[in-house]
């Protein structure tokens, strides 16, 4: 493996393997296998069938405990937009996994270095190499690094929709008014960041900020449940 | 929860919870919350929802470890077939959980107690509980003696065809004539082992034993496998 990646890995997440053929062999595509076949190596599958059940364990494990309110239902939403092809590529490019995949010449040229099925694939066998090398603590640091300040923040809570589970709960009884106030726009143009309060019975319920109104709503309208349901 | 369940965890597995609410939330199926709205309890699906992930890597693991030399394809399809709803509700009755889940009276009578989907989600809850109880080395510890040893005994190879696969690997390079012998039936009528041998160029490539003479057969031609690639 380039020494670039190893670099990078150690700098950027502290990470030094101890068995460096086991990261090699979850950047290696079968394509490249093929190509050389005299290096006898094994590509990324096997070691990506166990990375795929570690990450599910891990994002599971984080739902589970983070929102202690939220019916299975909802872990199961949320778990499947972070646990799918669309995110796990953009963690494998933010991490630069995309450069150090070890991919046959036909393959390069088809593009294959940046699609997202491969780039997925190869941030699960990531994950299972390290889980193989490290130990279950490391890949946790690693997540905790790269995938749970996303949960935090708010990257998926696109498919949760705080503001009709508010309103839901909010109704349980019966009609009720619920508002959003924008209370502050601050920032660049090109960098606003919005305020927002949810009110009902002429109470804020709560606060949310973002870079959109729509998503600062739906943050306020998550920390009001939360406080609400925290109170019951 | 009853302490007759309390003493069979204790007796046949050794697991004693430090809190018991975890293992009472695992049985309980939402009818019975619904029929006892005053108790405030919590039925499995959430714990259900951490469980399945933990099974999951569990039997992951264990397989990409016991077979090195199978390709993800096969580890995906015999993990299938160890996580499923008809392997687990299994585990479960032979675990007696069919015994200790809270059920309401309305579930009780459709005889939900012994319907394979709720066995299969009580065996999951169970993992769950007994993972945020006592952590993934006592999971380990449980799941070793109820799922491993099936694995190891080839419940689950039916879906392996290990008589293809040598076929396919022994025929690489053209056609070679493969012979099964029955060398034993042993054992009462009602439960006669038998034993096989796998033959190929006038050699024994292994020998297998099982209840039918086909899945003897399936285990000689593993074994052979097995040798063969260790060989490789």
């Amino acid at each position: 493996m380039e020494q670039a990646f190893l670099n990078e890995l150690r700098d950027n997440f502290g990470i030094e393997y101890h068995n460096v053929d086991l990261l090699t062999e979850a950047f290696t595509q079968s394509s490249y296998v093929n190509e050389h076949p005299n290096l006898k190596l094994q590509d990324y599958q096997r070691i990506e069938f166990l990375g795929d059940a570690v990450m599910e364990l891990m994002v599971s494990e984080y739902l589970y405990k983070k929102y202690p309110n939220y019916p299975e239902g909802k872990l199961t939403r949320l778990r499947a937009a972070i646990v799918c092809e669309d995110s796990f590529s953009a963690f494998a490019r933010e991490c630069h996994f995309d450069r150090y995949i070890k991919l046959g010449k036909g393959e390069e040229n088809n593009g294959a270095r940046q699609r997202n099925s491969l780039l997925c694939d190869i941030f699960e066998s990531f994950v299972g190499s390290l889980y193989l090398d490290q130990g279950v603590a490391a890949v946790h640091r690693f997540v905790a690094q790269v995938v749970f300040p996303k949960i935090d923040n708010g990257t998926f809570s696109y498919v949760m929709d705080h503001k009709t589970n508010l309103q839901e709960y909010l109704q349980r009884d019966g009609e009720v008014e619920i508002t959003y106030h924008l209370i502050s726009e601050t920032g660049p143009a090109n960098d606003t960041k919005f305020t927002v309060e949810v009110i009902a019975h002429d109470q804020v319920l709560g606060r949310g900020t973002g870079h959109t109104k729509k998503i600062a709503e739906q943050a306020a309208a998550e920390v009001a449940l939360q406080k609400l349901q925290a109170d019951d």
